[in-house]
């Protein structure tokens, strides 16, 4: 049975409902109603600022009939009916702040163990079968890096993996880069050597969220590529050391890139980003590009110089790392405000040819969330 | 007179200097080297991770003679040495935490005041030459937004206001769009309604950092462009109540925008967005798009409404706005994370044409670095 009261002059009421009781404000109430005259049909934008909402609403009336509530607000008069599932949907009125570095239920923490079953999708199925892309694109949300097998080994071929969920990010590296093994190399991502683990362009503000790598020539020795979820290398610097994960969420790091003629890109971001509550957003960690760090108090700097060093061997401890080989046809998208990559050293015998570009999390999310609407839709 | 001072064991040095005290710890200094070992000569990539320098790094020894200061480090043993001038620049033992809300030095708010003098930049001299283009992109960074005059009335020219500084950020919107009067729109932006001030596309994250809004016609009556700097109204909300300012720094609003098929963008980031030491870095406020805000605990949402309602007061408040109409060939370059836009009322009658872009800053800041290093280089 579900019950709802008016409290303090209809200043919120209260549903009961399942046992639960949850509280809504009148004026959350009136700046979320639904009804043609608040929001336009179709998209849904709001039609009214909160400048026209009286600053003084109250619930006159509340009634509640089958799934739907009724509400009529004062001063205005108005009548406007609510979805009984949508209210609760969006309740609010919970227990507060879950503490630092929590990540939402969407997304799942990953270590080693994953090697068994990395997330792949099949190139000719996801550019043809919405449930097979739905998936894919699944777990690049859910994992924050997919592979994507038997595609073209063609030029280029990396535009049709964008194509599949957003956009390129264009930047100074244009809007695709080559990777391969160079003679004097302005950027150190195109020599032989190995590299650490990393987010790219930590120095970037904003970071490119997405990162798509395609293999076309694969025949060096070496070269593996590994992945390595930040999210969960953040939880384990937490798990053993509250102080050190604090310092590294609580104080900015700098990152600079000055490469090319009339290339100076910086930022002033920490290493591990939080939501204001708490909610673990984004991981920076390039050695790099790291700048001198001129943001962290005297008394600080060495916690915060020990926390830097203890998340640089989590994130190096091969109990963290996902390996694997790409070859030609062959790409994987990796979320890059969350899991770092690298590169194992190659050899410069044989050939490695490689083809990267950035991209955005918008757009593939927006993709995701719209093919998981039309199934759903479908289903009912 | 300069001196300098070994203290505890190495773990730290002391520089006095100009009546100043600053010290630096021996791991900070070894991470900063600019050896050829340890830092790219050309680009400056740090070639060692932290894993390669030693964690019990101490300071062996330490001489100052003239302008540099010369350092040995135990364990290595390795002899590095720093600019004087590149230390004191870089100190960072200085008085911690500034509060909530700051701004740096290379950003400066305004309110209706800078209608005297609203930054501007002639498209043909910014063109060809680099030191108007340094002085207008610096006006972007200064103040959030700067108008351009005198470009082509050609279709597409805001492609060359971008080609200025950066490059393109590409959305479901395409790489450009087109403002026009439109029967049955799908978005708000494409009637002849005045809009609030608003940040675009606050349901993105990334939010795309730059807009550029470009005139092609404009013989409809009003449609008047208005900025109001979004730093400028936080800070105003700050002075009048901190609580205010706090309840809407430190818990996510949540936007969202379903338009067309297959399109659900959504976002979970506050209104006034810090840096965890307290920067302002960004605003998002678009009534638009609000979704319901469901991550405010029920005893807090009373303020963060009466928060939200004050801000959007200072946003409308007249005091606040820089307003000025763009006649065709003439444009504005406007920072979406801080300076909200708004278009004042038009009537069907006339024309008017606008085509828009979204770009983002890290391009703009980096030209604008470049370029300064470069008349700094010239000027030495």
């Amino acid at each position: 049975m579900t019950t709802l009261t008016v409290h303090d002059n209809g200043k919120y009421i209260a549903i009961q409902t399942q046992g639960k009781s949850t509280r809504f404000h009148a004026i959350w109430l009136r700046d979320n109603a639904w009804d043609s005259a608040t929001r336009a049909v179709g998209n849904g934008q709001r039609l009214l600022a909160l400048r026209d909402i009286p600053a003084d609403t109250s619930i006159a009336s509340a009634v509640i009939e089958g799934d739907i509530v009724t509400l009529t607000f004062a001063p205005e008069a108005k009548t406007v009916d609510y979805p009984l599932a949508w209210l609760m949907d969006n309740a609010y009125d919970t227990a507060a702040s879950t503490g630092t570095g929590w990540t939402g239920s969407a997304v799942k923490t990953w270590d080693s163990g994953l090697m068994a079953d990395v997330p792949v999708g099949d190139f000719a199925k996801v550019s043809t079968d919405d449930h097979a892309l739905s998936g894919w694109l699944a777990n690049v949300a859910r994992y924050g890096f997919a592979k994507l097998e038997n595609g073209p080994v063609t030029d280029m071929a990396l535009m049709k993996v964008v194509d599949l969920f957003g956009y390129v990010r264009e930047t100074n590296y244009g809007r695709h880069f080559e990777v391969r093994t160079e003679v004097n190399p302005t950027n150190l991502a195109f020599t032989g050597l190995g590299l650490q683990a990393h987010t790219d362009n930590p120095y970037r503000d904003p970071v490119p969220s997405l990162q798509v790598l395609y293999c076309l020539e694969s025949s060096a020795a070496g070269g593996e590529n590994m992945v390595v979820d930040g999210f969960r290398a953040a939880e384990r610097l937490r798990e053993e050391n509250q102080d050190w994960f604090d310092v590294l969420s609580q104080y900015c790091a700098r990152f600079e890139y000055a490469g090319e003629d009339d290339v100076i890109l910086r930022s002033r971001r920490p290493m591990i980003e939080l939501s204001p509550d708490g909610e673990l957003v984004g991981i920076r960690f390039n050695n790099r590009s790291l700048a001198a760090v001129t943001d962290v108090p005297f008394d600080k700097m060495d916690s915060y110089y020990a926390a830097y060093r203890r998340l640089g061997e989590i994130i190096d401890d091969p109990d963290m790392e996902v390996t694997f080989r790409l070859n030609p046809g062959e790409s994987f998208v990796v979320d890059n405000t969350r899991v770092l990559h690298a590169r194992k050293a190659y050899s410069g015998a044989g050939t490695r040819w490689f083809q990267g570009c950035y991209a955005d999390k918008d757009g593939l999310l927006s993709k995701l969330a719209g093919l998981q609407a039309r199934t759903l839709e479908a289903a009912e």
